[in-house]
């Protein structure tokens, strides 16, 4: 190919010749929509998932939820370039494994498979996949987790969960065609992180009651801010899994967000229905749901089926969650705290192929190494307890507000 | 063309050679950046606008006028998929109407007109202008509408006002240039939603009146948040217009940070030399006005012109907005929330042409269908009310909170 | 080249020939991820450092801080286009001087040197790494800067030093190599920033001693999110750096991501070390470094030296803010708000050479000019006194909340 490279090169224009950044292989259209496409994907975990877990919470875990989101970005990136990436995409070492290495050796600069852009941006994009999903699965575990063991599950579930997922599914090529493995993010990310989360709020145990009971978000435009980087940002999630600035990214971005907001409407129709009220987070229960749902599908559907996946994810998952939900001893016995259950995996399997469970949580072996629950005086208190900060400072700073405080409270003189 | 490229082709270097999700006519560089550039826009609204009317209403206002963003920004994109972006650009019906149908046909994957970009994203592009144009309306009418109405009004106002607009000015490529029509995004985005917005606020009647005379964002770093994907998302939607990653869409993005940059300046400058005081709800004003009236010129004004404009957009709508507003019976008779007039349709007008107003809002049709207005008593308690949520949660969860809360409002032990 | 590039256009597809719009020594890959790259950065500081510094002050300083960067990003871009950009690279007045001039002119579509992009791309991007420096050093006069002294101290620091600085290193192009110059970032921008930072603060004076021994986050949920915008946008910066959708691109985006990643985890670890709680802020700081250390080098070190480096940046930083600080006479002196010196300045040296420091801040010439701090009594009162302006308005406003604060606060009766 070199030989045939070379003579088509001194035919093109200047902008088109090739550089010492700039090999023969390489489309640079391709390479700057990959980076901006994963960036997006980044985006939806921080500020995204940071923000609207921080603000999804009662306020007692708002710093302690965000920041089990941002380690958990952080701890990933650096455990996929060490080990993970190779084993969940490198050379086989066993048929659910690869073989563990180093992911930024010099090679990182060389063409990926059959794509126009180098392995480093492979690497890259599925570190963000991987990261996002971990985040995810979090949704299940928020408001009671020793944060140390956060802090060894992530690397764990990583290794012995995630990457054996990746690679049985994605490194093998066997079960699935090309096409839908190209679009299977459904699956490994999102039943993964549903049935995991699930599963590991077993574990964990649950919140304590009254925080059970009562658990309002501590600050609702915040949460839909947050929100609103997972939608947009799922541009790239469904836009860069193409590897390729081609049509099928346009359709996928596309078939991504038609079917999403068709999804919050039929949700919060539902809600308006059954309960007379319009609810925000509804409305952001539906977007999940939609997205999620899309996922598996949306550059190899056609794209009014958009429109029909959309009315399935605003109507199934929130029967689950919304009726089924409250009926069931099971989903009573385990305290899934952001309905990972519903809005991942049952919106996953809905998007998908009911082709199995692939992901497999292996929670057991880090059970005796440290208490997967934070303890009880801890959840007493919350965020000031496990990392000495609280989320907001409003009070008391400032003349004027105390006195406003005061004076908006309406109390007497005499207790001033 | 196809004999052609198909000879060309052989002669390219692989990693420009076609393939089914690549056709002869799709250039990768041009839909990188409209994907780009689309999603830019569509950050605007979400989170943009939801977080800036969330944060700059009163509180008791905030999950509502976030939700009225969220839900205009999925009703749109289905309306318009299913029916509207074929009346506002499709074949015609009358001289101010296509005719509706759905637009996610397998044809959104052929080439769009004379671009190099598949009409998939043309109807992406077009659908986040026309949901930000609905969400900058809602911004006059904040603080009091019925939220059922809004659900009506959106899909109503988009098919017989919007589209009309949008056919009569674009598709008919009538009585403005090209070049003028590319950018006259300052025309049926900003005068339509500006105009409208004043008349629907007449309609829907005024706020509470101790609403309207105390009405604090509730918010302000939230708003600025907004405010600043408002600014840079302005990229992809100047950027975005000419569906290239040529020069006009470099031009236009120097141009409308330039012009927003001045607006900012001789806006917060004028509000020191009258008021001694700097406000940054002003900056906030000044930089919506500064990229309003950029838009219709961006791609197509020499470069040193965007200086002038700014000092326009920063001048002229303040004055009308702080001097006129308050002396004008007009103004005062009619509660337009955000001020959307000024900052819209006087600065769309001052950036563009001044050939008349297209698009006529017509909320008469509805008004038997639904209260447009609130109910009283819901206008007193606002979000927990309507959607039985409140904005924030940041009362009494914690012990240490309560006590800090107390000890700095400094009750004594008697009270507490 | 003309006439060569005329010849091979007829041999290429139709979407790759030339238009108006569309010169032969464009390459449109190029261009698209130049403005998305400029974009991203853009946004690290609107709304990104706009939101970190309104959140991570105390609450009395919330707008005063956003407003500060908000304000700096609008007049780094109008002084630029008018004056400072041609100051730091055009053609030259003193040695380290360019002639002040409008960039603004028609030339600005023409082919920027040796790149495929106009040179409306490279104004673009070097104003917004100019804007994030003044705003990075604003970090450092945090709650007490007279707020007319910044808004004089911007232009006239921009054009004195920074301008300088810019033109003395990157336009002559002398003692730093070709590469090493690429990527020097990390020299003008964090040495100059965090030098700067720290002789301003000195000369501006220290917050009220009550501000100093107590100034928590007014919200650190929102801190998260517009550290969330700087981690990400960085993307930007170090990506946007080779004026080309290259490899280099590539690498240096992912060198910087793990970079932070491990500074974070490295930043994290020695805070549960030593302190027993794992901070969030404390993450924030070694994120903050993980990318100023990584900047100077992102293109152009191997892979593996990033993990090296985010080591570094995690622990140096660490130890001079967390452990010297406390005893140094010189650092105690001197209140730099955020620590700018430590995040900024040691952490640039650390990732660069230490070949020096060429941008010396000049603040003498403006002493006279106006009181560089504000009036001690505004100091008291903060953000309503200097703007009119508080950042939140959530008491008292609808009826429930009033209710529901007294009860949460358990206030008995006779009190109510």
């Amino acid at each position: 190919m070199n030989n045939y490279t070379n003579n088509v090169q001194s035919s093109l224009p200047i902008n088109f010749q090739t550089d010492d950044a700039t090999p023969a292989w390489l489309n640079k259209a391709d390479n700057a929509w990959q980076l901006t496409a994963t960036t997006m994907v980044g985006m939806q975990s921080v500020p995204g998932l940071v923000i609207l877990y921080g603000s999804m919470v009662k306020k007692k875990w708002a710093v302690n939820s965000a920041f089990m989101a941002l380690y958990a970005f952080a701890a990933v990136l650096l455990c996929w370039v060490l080990w993970a990436h190779n084993m969940s995409f490198g050379t086989r070492l066993t048929p659910f494994m690869g073989r563990p290495g180093f992911a930024m050796t010099p090679s990182i600069l060389s063409q990926y498979e059959g794509y126009f852009v180098p392995k480093a941006d492979y690497v890259y994009f599925q570190f963000v996949f991987a990261a996002i999903t971990v985040i995810l699965l979090a949704g299940s575990l928020l408001g009671r987790m020793n944060f140390y063991a956060w802090m060894l599950f992530v690397p764990m579930w990583l290794t012995f969960s995630y990457s054996a997922g990746a690679f049985s599914i994605w490194a093998s090529r066997g079960f699935l065609e090309k096409h839908i493995i190209d679009y299977a993010g459904g699956f490994v990310i999102h039943l993964s992180s549903g049935v995991a989360g699930f599963i590991a709020a077993y574990w964990v145990g649950p919140r304590q009651s009254h925080d059970r009971q009562h658990f309002p978000p501590n600050n609702i435009i915040h949460m839909l801010g947050g929100a609103g980087f997972l939608w947009l940002g799922w541009t790239g999630f469904n836009g860069g899994s193409p590897f390729a600035a081609n049509e099928i990214a346009s359709l996928a971005i596309i078939n991504t967000h038609v079917c999403t907001a068709t999804s919050i409407l039929v949700w919060v129709s539902l809600d308006m229905i059954v309960y007379k009220k319009s609810s925000v987070i509804g409305a952001v229960q539906g977007m999940i749901t939609g997205l999620v749902c899309i996922t598996p599908g949306a550059g190899i559907v056609e794209p009014w089926a958009a429109v029909l996946m959309g009315a399935s994810s605003g109507s199934i998952p929130w029967y689950t969650m919304m009726v089924l939900h409250k009926r069931s001893p099971l989903f009573q016995s385990v305290d899934d705290t952001l309905g990972v259950f519903h809005t991942h995996a049952v919106a996953g399997v809905l998007g998908g192929l009911l082709s199995g469970m692939f992901a497999k949580p292996n929670l057991l072996r880090m059970i005796k190494i440290v208490d997967l629950r934070m303890k009880e005086e801890d959840l007493d208190v919350g965020d000031d307890a496990v990392h000495g900060e609280e989320a907001y400072a409003l009070w008391g700073d400032g003349e004027q507000t105390q006195a406003s405080i005061r004076r908006h409270l309406r109390i007497p003189s005499i207790c001033r």
